[in-house]
């Protein structure tokens, strides 16, 4: 059986031991019920893997002694989205949990013309992306970055591969023959309503290569989760 | 734009003329605001477009008529998946949901050992397919069977293709290297805590391949959206 994994994002890798905060603490030993002398694993979110042992069982402030840190292998390339934000929360807040567990390193709101949504709720996205980083036993936690303009996004960012998912009938190929393996990659996913035939065309003069996600018509949150489990099989 | 698409069960491909149900009607009529005269169309679930006129736009009563039928092309080999369903209801209405705009021509509730929930809410999950089908622009309704045990089905089932997605670390090759396209296929998802190790030997037994879905820990809603996702590339 696995050892629970809990976040532990302010422990240093030299640190001997570790006072968990008091939402932590209620969560391992009052839920899961774990005592003096059980052992339980840390997770920073920056790829950091601590063996430790409950040495004070405080509901509010378990404190640990770290036995071993570990350092898991990163990502060999960095997968990207941009998605345009949907205007039920629910939907966005699903996709995040289901990106982070199949593996995503960032994921950034993206304003475009059709965008419904474009204030985020930053400290409960977060909340979700740790949550789903734990539950799928994973170390590294994505980075959620600040909402960007499509235009801005289009013309400054670098990645090595830049796809652009969008439904116009245009000549496209699916995602998983167009894109190439081990290279850094962003994926832009639009709106409800998709992007606008102006922001595709800037898209691919940017570079940006169109791709397919598929024969039938997905929602936004489907679109993402769709293409990050593509990626990820690259 | 594309014309909206409303749900007709009963309509035959002979009919010269359809009236909604009330639910049907009162969302065509009252909540989208269509009127005598405008276009739509109906799926019947089988595969049919109906492009139809509305010529009373009863809000109870909506009738409207079949100006041309259209049989849409069926998928080309049958994809099926058996699940098990999750104690929490709404993880698994969504997979359906997710399922569904993928593609997905069968969904087998999967009742193993570890499985936490055995009944369904049919009519509910019936509700959700339709709308899945309907947003997603596609003609044909997912089947949802029977829940069905996990030793029946194993050793039952005639699909010309047989996949088992689990987690121990035994011998396994990604879905998308393992499956081949074209053949009627059947994967089994499990449960949290997954399979039993008697159940993946049975299993392996009746001619079922095992195969991985990454390299992450998935919950088992998310397993059965990442396998759908695959075995439509394939």
């Amino acid at each position: 059986m696995d050892l629970p994994v809990f976040f532990a994002p302010d422990l240093l890798t030299d640190a001997p031991a570790y006072t968990m905060n008091e939402d932590t603490s209620k969560y391992c030993i009052q839920v899961l019920r774990h005592e003096k002398g059980d052992k339980v694993l840390l997770a920073d979110g920056r790829g950091h893997k601590f063996t430790t042992e409950i040495t004070d069982d405080n509901r509010k402030k378990c404190v640990v002694k770290i036995l071993s840190v570990e350092t898991m292998p990163a990502p060999e390339r960095s997968l990207r989205i941009a998605i345009a934000f949907t205007k039920n929360a629910s939907r966005i807040e699903w996709f995040l949990e289901k990106a982070t567990e199949i593996g995503i390193q960032t994921i950034i709101p993206l304003v475009s013309q059709r965008t419904e949504k474009e204030k985020i709720k930053a400290e409960r996205l977060q909340n979700i992306l740790v949550s789903a980083m734990l539950q799928s036993q994973q170390f590294y936690l994505p980075e959620l970055q600040e909402p960007q303009a499509f235009d801005k996004l289009v013309k400054n960012n670098r990645d090595a591969q830049r796809l652009i998912a969008h439904c116009l009938p245009e000549q496209k190929s699916p995602l998983q023959e167009t894109m190439q393996p081990g290279k850094d990659t962003l994926i832009l996913i639009g709106p409800e309503g998709d992007f606008t035939p102006d922001e595709i065309k800037l898209a691919l003069e940017q570079g940006f290569i169109p791709v397919s996600l598929g024969n039938t018509r997905l929602r936004t949150e489907t679109a993402g989760m769709v293409a990050v489990t593509l990626m990820n099989t690259i």
